[in-house]
């Protein structure tokens, strides 16, 4: 088999996990695009790792690979509910993370007291379900999207949204696969999305891999290419939206919404329900990450800073609703303002 | 000697070029910062080579490098003519550079018929007189600079304009010098500047050798920054600034003007009249250099994004006059509307 056929697949689409006979196959992320490098995953602490260490990445897919990650626990009799707490103390941001996790502890409240080998088939058929519903509202959100975009449409687009972000198939991604399936598409310019090189690693990996035209450009040219008349739409994904449509995402994304809204370019934001955090009333109130400053002093382990530089390293900021022109997740295209309601869990 | 203690200087300062008994002392910024390693430069084709490939950089350092490099063209015989259009060819964007060969070719001019040695001791003299000047006017640009700023002013910028990038001092960088000095400064956001990291590998080395206090954040991060009410006024040089005030400068600096005129942050424009053309009305005539894409999928030679990825790299971006708040040049702060007027060559 080629690297490309060993690739995990769930429902026939390529996934970046997929669960089999008691682990979780994962694609490790932080080896792309130079290495296709799977990992076996038997442990939650091993799950938790990879998800902190951002092996898999994007608000779906470490949702899903916390609900396998539940089933694991049930595999090995861990105990389910410090389980729970350690995969979701793993990453603040995301709300998906928690929606997930919290899906998988009502069906372990529903069959604490039947036999393990049934609270272990639930918890299965539960993550199983996260994830096809989350294949599903993809390729919902892609139809939605793509109607968005003219014929001949030049887009940009952020960090990585695509299949490796998600069960599969991809988000903001999704949108942008399913202009190309129609033919709509012209061309794609891709934010590298320093520090973690997302777009450089991942989108540009996905791109070449689904054929689809593209340009990698550094995060900071943004700019220029939209005053060049160029960009017909932004598209971004999310990690957390608020009831008022204030959305984290990616550092850069307020970058590009404040950009948009300068040149007149609409920013869309894709996203499915689950990534619609209703406790919270707007932007103010979603926890940002701060990682290491190596990420930004010593990508890939070269020092390309002097020794002890200090940094200020937030892994995302938050896009006022005011920038966004528009909502896309499974159920449709929303509009401002914005009165979202999340996913059932 | 240590290795800060073998650095050129001139006239007692900090310089990254120097010329010495026939040849060219220059620091290899492409080395910086893990190695502080000297070049010795003796031919025309190597200062040509030298600024071609970013080891100096920076345009009024550029331009007082083929200054010297015309000096180099005497000692050795060369025609000077066809040894200034190799100079000139080297990078099309800043105007320094054509602004110091056309001093140099006058000079030239009027000494082609006097001995040999009257018009090498000519041309030095005018490189030496180029290279001053320039310390000169940075150090006034420092102190009208400086007074733009509020006591315990916390400043972003981009890309390097030290000493490095001039004859010494540095033109925006010059400004966060004063500043310091007068203990007005109270921290520094240094933009990291993909994709040739001036940011981190260059202003971050003299950050820490001034021993200014800063942080170093990816160029995406500003947005969020200036956001969050942190940051005074964002300081900038150029590589050509037309009558109208229209600059080109790094790629990205762009982008730093619509996000601070977003968030009502004073963008300032710090270079010498030398950056001026005066031959130019609007920023629409300024060349943009674009760069191999290597210099996006594979810094310091380890490739960060998938074989074959199609790039576009422009160096430098035109910020608009409407975006600047004010041009602090040597004869002080100029305020729009701009009319500007550059230095006699």
């Amino acid at each position: 088999m080629t690297d490309m056929e060993r690739l995990p697949s769930f429902n026939g689409e390529f996934a970046p996990i997929a669960y089999r006979d008691g682990g979780i196959d994962l694609l490790d992320q932080t080896k792309l695009p130079g290495q296709v490098q799977m990992l076996r995953i038997t442990q939650v602490s091993g799950v938790a790792e990879a998800i902190r260490h951002m092996r898999v990445r994007g608000a779906p897919a470490i949702g899903i690979t916390a609900a396998y990650g539940l089933v694991l626990a049930a595999d090995n009799g861990d105990e389910i509910i410090p389980a729970a707490g350690s995969l979701r103390a793993t990453r603040p941001t995301a709300v998906n993370l928690t929606w997930a996790i919290e899906r998988m502890l009502a069906i372990f409240r529903g069959h604490k007291d039947k036999p393990l080998l049934d609270l272990r088939a639930a918890l299965l058929t539960e993550a199983h379900r996260i994830h096809a519903e989350d294949i599903g509202a993809n390729r919902c959100m892609g139809r939605h999207g793509a109607e968005l975009l003219p014929p001949g449409a030049t887009v940009l687009t952020i960090c990585n949204t695509g299949a490796l972000a998600t069960g599969g198939y991809g988000t903001a991604y999704g949108v942008l696969r399913a202009a190309h399936e129609q033919g709509r598409l012209e061309l794609v310019y891709a934010c590298e999305t320093r520090p973690f090189l997302q777009g450089a690693r991942l989108t540009a990996w996905e791109l070449k891999k689904d054929e689809i035209p593209f340009r990698l450009i550094v995060d900071s040219a943004a700019a220029y290419i939209m005053s060049a008349g160029k960009i017909d739409a932004v598209l971004a994904g999310a990690d957390r939206i608020a009831q008022n449509g204030d959305s984290a995402n990616k550092i850069g994304t307020y970058c590009l919404g404040v950009l948009a809204h300068h040149h007149g370019i609409p920013l869309y934001v894709v996203a499915p329900r689950s990534t619609i955090d209703t406790t919270i009333a707007s932007g103010e109130e979603i926890p940002i990450e701060e990682r290491p400053g190596q990420e930004i002093t010593a990508p890939f382990g070269i020092n390309i800073a002097p020794a002890d530089t200090p940094t200020w390293n937030p892994a995302f900021d938050v896009t006022p609703a005011s920038l966004i022109a528009a909502i896309v997740t499974e159920t449709g295209v929303h509009r401002p303002p914005y009165r979202l309601t999340g996913k059932e869990r």
